[in-house]
């Protein structure tokens, strides 16, 4: 199941940014494209940044006006709007991510992403009901475009991700050592560290339980546990031959 | 202030790319720019597609190998390695950007993307302590270079503008080893296994592979790492005094 979200570009400039978004679209699941009034499209440029998302090129509708590409909508979400004299509500992109998903599920979300250099018009902002704004540095705060259409892109894959059952799998080679296995290592090292004089038997002061935090931590696999035995007794072969 | 966190791309094959990933560093505060062994670079192409983060890559510093693009850093994050023998401790990229923000108090970050077809060697894997996967759709799962820069780099400003009072303060004893300290470890390892016997100079498999991957995951300490190779130190000298 495709999230029923589209993404609406408004008279792109560029065409390769037009491939660009193409392929941060089909990255994060999504396959709706709408081109309003595109400068140059279709384009070999645009095929070319696309990638492996051809397809969601060649199933582009192209329309004359934003109102067309909006018109079965319920939500319509404009990009950073930045200074107008009519605002809208303002999301972040997480906000943007969760309202869609929820409300994709009654009737398709249009998510419009403005001029390169314009951006969006009063007339297109004014077809909107919310803005999301993607926080950047003071320094240089405009994106290209296909880098805002992916961060908002990612966001929702984020949502849609969420809320499918994990099925990450644990492999054999991933095994966990049982504890009393642990424990078992845990002397070892104490043995072998003492063999080597590395350790006092008698005043062994913390640097042993140093040791045993770091393995603690590292969590070794079954398999690893196996290599590190393996090596202190080599440690202890070397220790006994010497007496 | 900005963050002490550096991108570093390897063997990037297109300049747009390379442009493109230095104004989404900047878009998001970021400065740092290493390229290691760049294809064409400086390039036309990488300027225009800078935008006005032309700065970025004036400053960029070009080297030959990974190792010298890192070898000052105390945490390497590699990106979305896929399917490997060796298993790096995967990171989301909200965690990466978490843990980011808290080390590069201590010393640099880097943050490593590979070649846009190929990503990174096994060697150079091995050269980071983290991975962070970039959840895509299963249909089209490979972003473009840049794409994956942007997305890291937002989640990082996340982080950044949040602005909390961290928390997660670095204690002296938390402090991580650098680099070159690691690597010098792995060598004093590989060292001490050969003279127990344990490996065989001329075959030594993939056994140490393993145990290094093991201490790779752990990420000791400055302090654990000290006690390791005094471990170490002593089971090479009972080594020595056998022969």
């Amino acid at each position: 199941m495709q999230p029923n979200i589209r993404i609406v570009l408004v008279k792109t400039w560029h065409p390769g940014n037009i491939g660009a978004v193409a392929r941060a679209m089909k990255n994060m699941g999504l396959y709706q494209l709408y081109l309003v009034d595109p400068v140059d499209f279709p384009s070999e440029e645009a095929s070319n940044r696309s990638g492996k998302a051809l397809d969601v090129l060649e199933q582009a509708t192209v329309v004359t006006s934003l109102s067309e590409a909006i018109a079965d909508c319920a939500l319509v979400i404009g990009t950073s709007a930045r200074d107008r004299s009519i605002k809208l509500p303002a999301l972040s992109p997480e906000q943007c991510a969760q309202k869609s998903m929820t409300e994709q599920q009654q009737a398709p979300v249009a998510i419009v992403f403005g001029r390169e250099r314009t951006g969006l018009l009063n007339d297109e902002i004014q077809q909107c009901h919310f803005q999301v704004n993607i926080d950047t540095s003071p320094e240089y705060p405009v994106l290209n475009l296909s880098q805002a259409v992916q961060i908002i892109c990612y966001e929702i894959f984020k949502v849609f991700q969420a809320d499918k059952p994990n099925d990450s799998q644990l492999t054999e080679d991933d095994a966990y050592p049982l504890q009393k296995e642990l424990i078992a290592f845990q002397q070892h090292l104490s043995d072998a560290s003492q063999a080597t004089g590395f350790i006092n038997d008698r005043h062994p002061g913390q640097t042993l339980e140093h040791l045993q935090a770091l393995f603690r931590r590292a969590r070794p696999s079954k398999k690893e546990l196996s290599i590190l035995r393996g090596f202190l007794s080599s440690v202890e072969e070397q220790a006994i031959k010497k007496r």
